[in-house]
Order: C-alpha cells, then sequence, then structure tokens
C-alpha cells in the first residue's frame, strides 16, 4: 500500500478516534501517602464539565466526560437534570456512568461479593441506580470496576464470591435498556491483596458471557501482572466479541496512572495496531477508548492535553502500518521482514500529520501550548486556590 | 470438627491421593546452558519404568506413569506393545499421554498455529496419533502442552493463530474415545518470548469450551506469571467444571521446575485446599495430580520420591482444615480467626501421621531413607554410567 | 546437635528476640481508595501507647514503640517531655524515631532531592530536628525512608539528586550522638512511579558508606522487586557490617503491608535463619525488629498481637535449625540432605514450646485469645468510637 | 540548542559509538527445549570471524569480535595464534575474552563458589587463562559472567560463597596487565533458580570494589527483576565510576536474548541518554557496548546486522537530546516540560540522518537490504548446510 493511500487513511481513521475523559480526572487525587493539592483542581461538577470542555476545545477528540456516581451525582438519578443542564451550558456530554463500590464503610469485607446478604443487596442497588442513571442522561456504557477481594488466606470462600458475583452481575445486565452496555472490568490488585474477585481477562470474559449479551469487558492497560502480553488479551476479545473497551493509562509498576504512552510507548502502538487489525469494521465501532488516569504530580489540565495528544500519535502510527504487506510476510513466516514493516509505521514521525489535520480542522496545531497561552490555568487556578487549600490529606 | 475425626479423614482421603509421575523425570535434563548429567540418569523407556516402579514401591502412591510420545514411543502406536510389555514387567500402569510440538526442526514457526498449512496437518497428525497411543494403552488422558508463540512484535497474526488452533484442539477432541479426555496446559512464555498461544488459564478455558465436553485446562504450577493467585484459579477452573489436572511443581522466577512446596509450601497446600473444599465430590473424582520437574541438580530418584513424600504432606495438611469452622468465620468475615483456622492446619507437624499411614500399609516409614539403604541407586549408577558419560551437551 | 539442645538454644534465643512495634500501626490508614475506620483506631499520642502497652502485657516480646516525628511529635523536640510522660505512665520505651519526608505540600518533587536547594534545606532540618528528639529521648536509631523519586523520564536529573541524597545524608549522619545509628531505608517504588531515589538495597548501602560509620541499611520485608532473594541481601548487609534492621510485613504484590508471614511463611523464617546463622554474635546485636504493618480490615489490635506471635513462631523455627548439621551437608554438595535438614525445622510445630516459654514467664499462653477475653477491645472501641467516626477520607 | 547544531552532535558522536558483536551469536544456540539449527550458523572461529566482517563490511560499527574461551580457544593461550591469524585475514579484531564457568561437569554445585576448593582453584586456573588470553591478544577486557549459584533453600551458604568470590576476583584482577579490566556481570537467576551469587548490581559493585581499581560492572539489560528501572542502575555505575559496559539485548519475562529495543524501545533510548548526560566525557570512553544475543529463530547475519542498525537509531535519538533545556525544566521542576523535551528527540525520525551519514562513509545506506543482495547468505547456507544438519539437540 502506498504511503500516500497510508497517511489518507490516517486521515480518516483519526476522525473517528473519540476520547472519554474523566470527571476525576481533574480532581485532586493522590497515593496512600496523601495527596499534593492543586490549586487549579475541580472540586465541583461545573468545574470538571468547565475543564473537559476547555481540553475539547483544544483537541476536538473529547467530546464525552466519564462520570462518577458517588462524586458526580451523590443523588442519584435525581442528579441527572443537573447533569443536562451543565451539558448544555458546556458542550460536553455525558460519557459512561462508574457506580462506586468501594468508599462506603460497609464495603470493607465486599460489595457485591459481601458474605452478608443486605450488604450485597445495598451494592446491588446502587448498579441499578447506576443503570437508571445511565438511561436518564442517554449514557451508553456503565463501566463497572468491583474492587472486592480480600487481603489474607482463607479469610473469604473465592467459590462463594464467584456466585455471589454472578447473580449480581446478571441482575444489573438485566436492568439495561436497548443500546446499553455493562463493562466489566478487571484488575489483578489493589485495593485487596491476596485476591481480587475479577482479577483477570479471563475471569471478566466469564463473568460477562454469564451475565448476558450486553456485557463486554473493559481493558484498563494498567491492571495487569508484569510482563502480561496485553495486545494478545485485546487480540481475544475481540475474537470472543467481547472487547468493550479501555481504560488507558501507562504503569511501569503497579496500578500507577501515568499518561499513557509515557514508560511504554510500543506496547500502547500494538494494542492499537491490534484493533485496527480487525477485518470486520462493525465490530470495533462500539469499542470505549476511555481515559483513566490520576495525576498527583502533573497539572491536570495539561496532563489531560498531553494525553488526548499522545493517544493521537500513536493511534496515528498504528494506522499508518501496511497491513496486506505485514500479513504477507507473516504468511510466509519472514520474521525480520515482518517485524520492521510494523517498526516502520512506528518510527515515523507522524507529529507534522497531525499538526497539518488539527489545522485544516480549526483547531491549534499544538493543543498543549495553546492551553498554556490561553489563559485558563491562570484562571482557574486563581478560582479555585482558596477552596483547594484547605482539603486535608494524611496518611495516618 | 473434632481433631481426631480430622485425623480420620486425612487418612481416608490420603488413601485416594494417587499421583503421576513422567517417564522425562528419570532422564538427563538441563538448562539452556548445558546439562550436568547423571550417572543413574534413565536413558531407555525400560529404565524409567523400572525407576518408576522403585518410587512406587517405597511411596505407595505413584501407579502410573506419564509417557512422552516422541521419546517413549517414537514409532508411535507400533510402540504400543512395547509399553504393554513393561508395564506387565514393572506393575506401573501406562498414564497420561504427553505429545511433542516443539523439537521437530518444522516448528520453529509454530505446530498446530504454523501460518503453513502443511506442517499444521503434520501436527495435527501427531496429536491424532496420540490419542491412538492413549487408546492403545487404556490411558484416560491426553495432556497437551503447545509450546506456539512468537518472539517479535508483529511477527505473526495473533488472530490468525487463534483460529487455526480453535480447529486443531477440536479434531483432536474428536478423535477422543469414550471417557477419554484432553488437557490443555497453559503458559506465558518460553520457549516463545513475545506471545505464547496458549498464554493463561483464560485462553486455556475458552479453547477447552470450544474444543468440547472432554476437552479440560491442566493447571502447571509453574506456568504463571509474578505473584498470580493460583488457588484462585483453581477455584474458577471447578466452578466452571474445567479443572483436569495438575502439572506440580515450584518455582521463583520463571518455569524453573524445582520440587514441589520448595520454594513456597504454603501455596501448594493452598490449592490443596482450595480443591479439597469442593462441596462436590464427584466433581473432582478425575482430577490428575501429575508431578513434572526436571532435576539438573538433585538426583533423579531421590528428587521425585522427596516429591511424593512433600506433596503428601502438603495434602495432609490440607486436608486437616477445619473446613465447617472455616464457613463460618468466612460467613461473619472474622478475617483473623478464619485465617488461624487455616494456619492451624498448616502449621500442624503431619509427619507422625504419615509415618504411621506408610506403616500400616506396609510401606517404609521414611522412603528416602529406604531409598538410600535400598542399594537401588548405586546399582543403577553403576549400570548406565559408562552410557550417560557419553552424552553431550552444549549451549553454542 | 540434638533436638533437646536445640529447644535449649530456641528458648534462650526466643528471650533476646524483642520486637518494635509502630504507633501508627494502630491508627487509622487505608489505600489510596479510601480508609475503613475502626472504632477503636488510636488517635492519640496516649492512645498509642495505651494500645501498645497492651500488646507487651501480652507477649512481653514489645518493650518500645517506634514514633512517626510528624504524627506523635508535630512540635518536634517541644513533645519531648510529653513522649516522656506516657513513656513513664505506660512502661513502653520510644523506640526509633521516623522523620516524614512526603506529607508536606513543599515535598511534591522530593524532600531532600528536590531541586530547589530552599526545599532540601527544609527537609534537613527536619532531618536534624528528628536527630535531636532522638537524643531527647534516648532513642538508639533514627529510621529514614526517602520517598523521593519521579514519575515521568526526563523529568528530574536522577544523578544530580544522587548527589543531593549524598550530601544531605552525610549532614544528618553527623548530628548523631554517640551510640545512635542512622538507618536508611530502600524501596523500588510508591509513591514515586518511575525512578525512587533509593530504589534497592545496593543504592542504600552505596549511601549508607558515604554517610559515615553510624549509618546501616534498613531493610523493609515488603520493598522489593517481585522474585528477589531478600534473605540474600540480608547475608551481603550482614558480609559489610551494614545490617541495621527490619520493617518486617508481607506482600504478595507491592508493598502490600499485610502480617508477617502471612503470605509467604518460608521467606520469613530463612531471614531468621541466615541471621542465626551469623557466627559474630556481637554482629547482630544490634539488629533491630521492628513492625511496619497498615492494617486496613484486620482489627489493630489483634493484628499486632498476631503478629508478634508468627514473628516468634517462624524465629523459633529458624532457631532450631541443626546448623553443624547443615553446613557439613552444604560443604559436601548434599542438595536434599541440606534443604531436609533446613525444612525439618520449618515443619516442627514450635507453638507447644511457645505456649510453655510464655507461661514460664508469667504470660498468657495464647496472647490472642487473652486479648480478646480482656475486655480491652470493648473499652477502647467505646472510648473512641465518636472521634473515629468522624473522620472523613475519599479517593477524588 | 538548535536543531542543526544538534544533528551536526549526532553525526560526531555516531562515529565514536562502536559496537562489539559476540562469536557465539552467529552459532547455533537455543532453548531448553531445543535449537532450531540454521543452515548458514557459524561452527568454526573462522566462520566466526567470516561473519564479523561481513557484518564490519556493512555497517562500519563492528570492529571487534568477542570470545568466548571454551568455544573459540579450547587450547587456551596456545590457540592465541590461530585467532592473530584471522584477525589478519578477516581485519576484525578481538575484542572482550569470555571465561566459561558453567559448561564443565563439575562445576554443577558452581565453579568459583564451589564448597569444593579443588574446583574452586580449578575455576580460577580458567580465569587465569582467560587473563592471559586477553594479553595475548591484547584484548582490554575480560568480560566475567559467574552463573553460580543454588537451586534450593539451604543447599549451599550464602556467606561462605560471598567470600569464595572475593578471593577469586582478587586473584583475578591482581593478574590482569595495565590497561585491562574486569568486567563483572550480574544476573537473577537462570540458570540457578533459588539464588544467584551475583544477582545484581549492588553485588557486582561491591565485588569490583574488592576486586580493586581495574575491575568494572557489566550490565546486561535483560539481567533485571521485572520493572526495574535499568537507566537508574547506570547513573550510579556512572556516579560510582564503576560502569565497565554493556551486554545489549532486550526481553519481555527473563534472559529471552531478544534484539536490542525489539521489545522497550524506549528503555534503551533512556540508557543512552543517561551515558550521554554524563558531563565528565572521559568517564564514559573506555564503557564498552557489546551485543550479547542468541537468535534461534531469526537468521543470525540478518538479527546482527539488525541490532547494529536498530542500536545506532536509538543512540542518534539519545545524541538528540537537547541537555541544556532538559536541565533546566529539570531544575525548575518542569514536569511536562523535561518529558516532551525528552520526547521529542526519540519521536524525531533518525534514519534520513542514519543513511546520510552512511553514505557519506562509503556504506551502504540500508544495511539489511544490503546483507540480503549480497548473496552471502546463501553462499554460507550452501557451504554449512550439511555440518549444521547433523546436530541434534533434544530436552530430555
Amino acid at each position: 500500500m502506498h504511503i500516500d493511500d497510508r497517511f489518507q487513511r490516517v486521515t480518516e481513521q483519526l476522525g473517528d478516534f473519540v476520547i472519554e475523559i474523566p470527571s476525576w480526572g481533574f480532581a485532586n487525587t493522590g497515593t496512600r501517602f496523601g495527596k499534593y493539592l492543586q490549586a487549579g483542581a475541580a472540586g465541583t461538577l461545573e468545574e470538571k464539565f468547565a475543564d473537559a470542555a476547555q481540553v475539547h476545545a483544544l483537541t476536538g477528540a473529547t467530546p464525552t466526560l466519564a462520570l462518577h456516581v458517588l462524586w458526580d451525582l451523590p443523588a442519584g438519578v435525581a442528579d441527572a437534570h443537573r447533569v443536562e443542564h451543565l451539558v448544555g451550558q458546556f458542550g460536553v456530554r455525558a460519557g459512561s456512568i462508574n457506580p462506586n463500590l468501594f468508599q462506603d464503610q460497609e464495603y470493607k469485607f465486599g460489595s457485591i461479593c459481601n458474605p452478608d446478604g443486605a450488604i450485597r443487596r445495598k451494592a446491588i442497588d446502587h448498579l441499578l441506580d447506576s443503570v437508571e442513571i445511565a438511561k436518564a442522561l442517554g449514557s451508553r456504557d456503565v463501566s463497572l470496576w468491583v474492587s472486592d477481594g480480600s487481603n489474607y488466606p482463607g479469610a473469604q470462600s473465592i467459590r462463594n464470591r464467584i456466585e455471589w458475583l454472578e447473580g449480581s452481575l446478571r441482575l444489573t445486565h438485566d436492568a439495561l435498556g436497548e443500546g446499553q452496555r455493562l463493562l466489566i472490568e478487571y484488575k489483578p490488585f489493589e485495593p485487596a491483596f491476596y485476591h481480587t474477585d475479577i482479577a483477570d481477562w479471563g475471569m471478566a470474559a466469564q463473568f460477562a458471557r454469564f451475565a448476558g449479551p450486553q456485557a463486554f469487558v473493559l481493558v484498563d492497560t494498567g491492571h495487569h501482572y508484569q510482563s502480561q502480553n496485553i495486545e494478545q488479551i485485546v487480540a481475544w476479545l475481540l475474537h470472543l466479541r467481547l472487547l468493550g473497551g479501555f481504560h488507558f493509562n501507562d504503569r511501569r509498576y503497579a496500578d500507577d496512572d501515568l499518561t499513557i504512552g509515557s514508560i511504554d510507548p510500543y506496547q500502547v502502538f500494538r494494542i492499537f495496531h491490534e484493533i485496527l487489525s480487525e477485518k470486520n469494521r462493525a465490530a470495533i465501532r462500539d469499542v470505549a477508548y476511555m481515559i483513566d488516569q490520576s495525576h498527583n504530580i502533573k497539572t491536570k489540565l495539561e496532563a489531560m492535553v498531553q494525553t488526548v495528544v499522545s493517544a493521537q500519535e500513536l493511534f496515528a502510527k498504528a494506522s499508518l502500518v501496511d497491513r496486506e504487506q505485514l500479513a504477507s510476510f507473516q504468511a510466509d513466516a519472514k520474521t525480520v521482514e515482518a517485524e520492521e514493516c510494523l517498526r516502520e509505521a512506528f518510527w515515523t514521525d507522524v507529529r507534522p500529520l497531525l499538526r497539518d489535520w488539527r489545522e485544516r480542522r480549526g483547531l491549534p496545531q499544538d493543543p498543549l501550548k495553546a492551553l498554556r497561552e490561553s489563559g485558563y490555568l491562570e484562571k482557574i487556578e486563581r478560582e479555585r486556590k482558596a477552596r483547594n487549600a484547605s482539603l486535608s490529606t494524611s496518611y495516618a
């Protein structure tokens, strides 16, 4: 395939590459050792919408904002009209709806896996409320991370909890409206340190199958064992028609929630390559590309814009791969040729192409520079400073 | 449950705890850097049967010998009568049949996943031959490790290879006789270093489901990512009715093939505990407990006897757990109490009980000591020394 | 060595096995996702001393309490008299003094490694204050964890920061009084996720050497890479005469701060074995055995008593090893014999011996049971409940 | 710094970037499961020199060939004249001299760490012979990998072995001639699976210090724990003036010996960046850049040429970094700016620059293409085919 044709394809595919950003990405977060509070961090839902709108204005790529039920809609469905008002005001739509199954003190020994049936019921009700919120807001996806697990061998019955999970997920699934989806996330550890009830993609896939046809798997790129091959998992989920979407971030050790591609950019490229290799285009139309990052060090807005730009660059590189040529080398087991075919795209500098693409769409060529020159950062720091300085956070 | 009743239960369950040992466990093996040749290593199938018979005579727990098609039956089904003769001679039965999909030079880019259809066909034929061998020998299990994978990103199509695997496994499954099983093993890496086609339990489970009702998953305890919770995987496979059996060994880093429980005995105990917690006893009747260890340093026979004794001790400890009490603590989320209930069994010294159990069965109380005093080690070293010294092995 | 002599040795060595517990182990802590607040958690220094005294009364093994400068002596040296009063009141002495280099907002980009010289100076002053506190309280050890690091490649100059650290540590060292020690801890990651300035034992040892003869290395058992051999590091630090002490806890994945020996008891046993193998008894007289655990799930007091009992059991097992016999097997490269010699001690049930040892010292045979029956847990929950319930904690 | 000046700097620094390739990189190697024999693999020292000369002719960057004593000079010093003849014939010089401490059957329980003094002495003699060979060939470096270790807890005395190692290394060091160096390699595991006597950089650095001023540390990029920060180790070794050189290769899991930068190119770039950030240019003049890769799948010659080209590209990218600008951002703790400054160089496509650089030196612009068109591959396959086909290799 000629390089000009490939550049043309990149331009087209970039237009469809829509990224969802999370409301909690604008709030003050940290590690268990504390939070480094940012003067400009968002503290209200309105501020989160305002920040998201700023990112979308600069990148043109983030039309939706993921919402966290407990933090953004504490009153549940009753808060939906407030969200709708902000959607109208800021021009950013409500994205996936994220229930919270870890913050309540009653969830100490689990939420929908808790051995106490009353607590399980309470957690299920929260899931059903989340589905209702999603319906009210026209959100397609309920994005579910079950943090349940245990810290010590013997502490809990792993077997019983599988069954409790199956029941809860099916109930939630059955409450979904037409066109809605339940995305099931997996994570090997943290906050639980001996066993986590949905620990890997294999468990998530089994649960999705059990829950029903509208349930899919959500891949958080930071939720894997050291050295696990994430693009292979993506290939499997595509094969099984179970790939619901991504929570993108990067990591070196655990679930470090760093900027996408900041530690291992080649891996993100390979994930995009695996998706773009799917022959059935319809199969990947609904894949949700979401960011899940918590920046303790980088300024929130800068980090978010940098994230979107990085994601676009790595996606563009993957889009450049000459897949016909690659398939031919693979068929002939020409290892070096196939590898170099893939790398040829990775090493191509796509930044000029992206600047051009942005310019033609009336966007700033360099969104990060534009953010810094916009005065927006100074404005929000001025406005939010006093409130943010008063927060307290301590390890012990 | 009273401690005497628990001791009684241990005695009963130990009687059913049958361990299969591998023919290749008696042969000279090593690392890629070379083999430290043992004077007494077995070089012929007859020697392997003789050694296995010795282990069984000392422990009373290893009535079957796993066979490797390429090394033990190089002529395929035609060699079956030779095996039957040895079975008759040594009183040890043929156990699981292990095909070999990695030794042939044509498998450089894969066997049943090779992009070349002719090579895939050849590999499938080897699998079908293995099924026939199993039928001829009355072996229940064909135990399949597919070492296929690739070393570099882009080198192979992960997606295509999933489909080739599905086809091959179904063909193999459909050739099985009544009562036979196909056990599908997974392994994250080695000998392939970028992607392995059956890399984790999730993939193995999907393949088993696809292949058919006589396909199950084989758990090699050394084939996991660092920090992965193996007993949770066992719980899942029990839940899915897909647990076919185990290849036991221990490891600290990679697939180190060390003696069971030599690095992390608590983990082996927890695996047995998970199995013994299964309420449907029929569901675990067919779980195959097999050893897969390659000893480069320890004397082969000593290592095998030590392995059997260690496995019995850890199994006995797991059998001691007061499961009624434990379930009650788990239901009440009494973390410390539940943990201590489990550990109470782990810390109990079961060695006197095992000595007693052996004595009542006419077995030596200390099988390792009995082996050393038997003269068998000296005998085989004398007989096999010259042959073994002539082997050569080099890294480059 | 005869088993009776070995039991005698255990009894003697147990008497010298003194464990320091941390004041923060009684306070409410959690993960970045929140804290499960405990009604009986200590909120004041007086409560921490009271709880520590309770643990010591039950076990007779924890005469000192590690103090955290920022949380326990917020006014610095000026708070020393308050501590002395509590020491007098509760009969538990002040243990190691722990500076805090992570909680202040100015430490966002590092404390004694911060590129801003003024912030480095402030951090050094805190270290010097900590030394003064230690002097005022008669504490031998200043126990230093430097959490500094960076989250992204390029963000900081690794080289510059090595030099800044060297300078700061030497200044701190030179302020020590006679007989005082500076213990330097290492940790691979968290809260920094790209590089941590003191990431492994090799760096800590180099810093200790540079700082001066009163600087030593502190081994936190949870601060290692997956599969790293901790007992080998202990052997090295003994060899280099740099082993200062331990922060004990267990983990499966990251720095999980679980109960000692709860995940891998065999490893703790091997660490004790390595220490007890030291031929120069004077060399290990000053090794500090400290607990560093943060219990989010287990009740604080129960966890601490369970920890002390577990540590004693594993220490007693290591003390039981027949080291003369073992050395002989090692010299002859008798692998199986040497391994079994070590395991013989590990599998011996030392609980009866410990119950006997406690009884003879006028301690409860089962300290955990005694704690539960003491009424102390109910008392502190009653007294502290209202205060603890009012705390708030949230991820975002 | 202006981009043109940076491009100028790249061109200069590339000229000094000399890469040593290993003789064993042209021979048939594999995994413990077998070797996929290559028709064109080198089987004699003459063939290895011929292949190395071909790589040098195509890249102009590999003037020396690392030699392995046991495989390349089996008669020891007596073989030196044979090597000198080949050097004269092929125009490639003898590079580092690599002793072998693992192949001899007597090294089963260790070489210079063996509890048997006679075996230790034999191993030391081999090291002293290697030093003599290096002198005879004018080789600067003796490059030492000690594979010693143990497979089971208790099997060996870790402490005793530290002392034996110290003695052996000092003896070897003291035999070095003026200007010669002893490079000490570390590796966490394989072929030993419980403990390896030189397991990490900290141990290697201590041994180098003990051995003497001509001893340095050798960093094999594949010999680290999962997630360890290699560039930080490089920074430390530069700081300590102990960085002797590299064995480059890439890996995902263990010591996989894949092509440099094939799995994580960003990490290789960061390592080069750390070296090029050294302000004292003299300090890095002697850093040895060596390749240590064993290709089982890729054609040996292709892999070697691809390796050299990849190394040059990643080195050129690192050379492009605007270090003045970066230092300024680091001093101001501008995280995003500093990171983007580093990435700007990484994402620059340096391939045109390298093609230009090669052309001006009379080298083929695309060495891999030139190799394929040269007819050399077909020639050696024709000549060596029959010999190579007769080799046998088997796991058990």
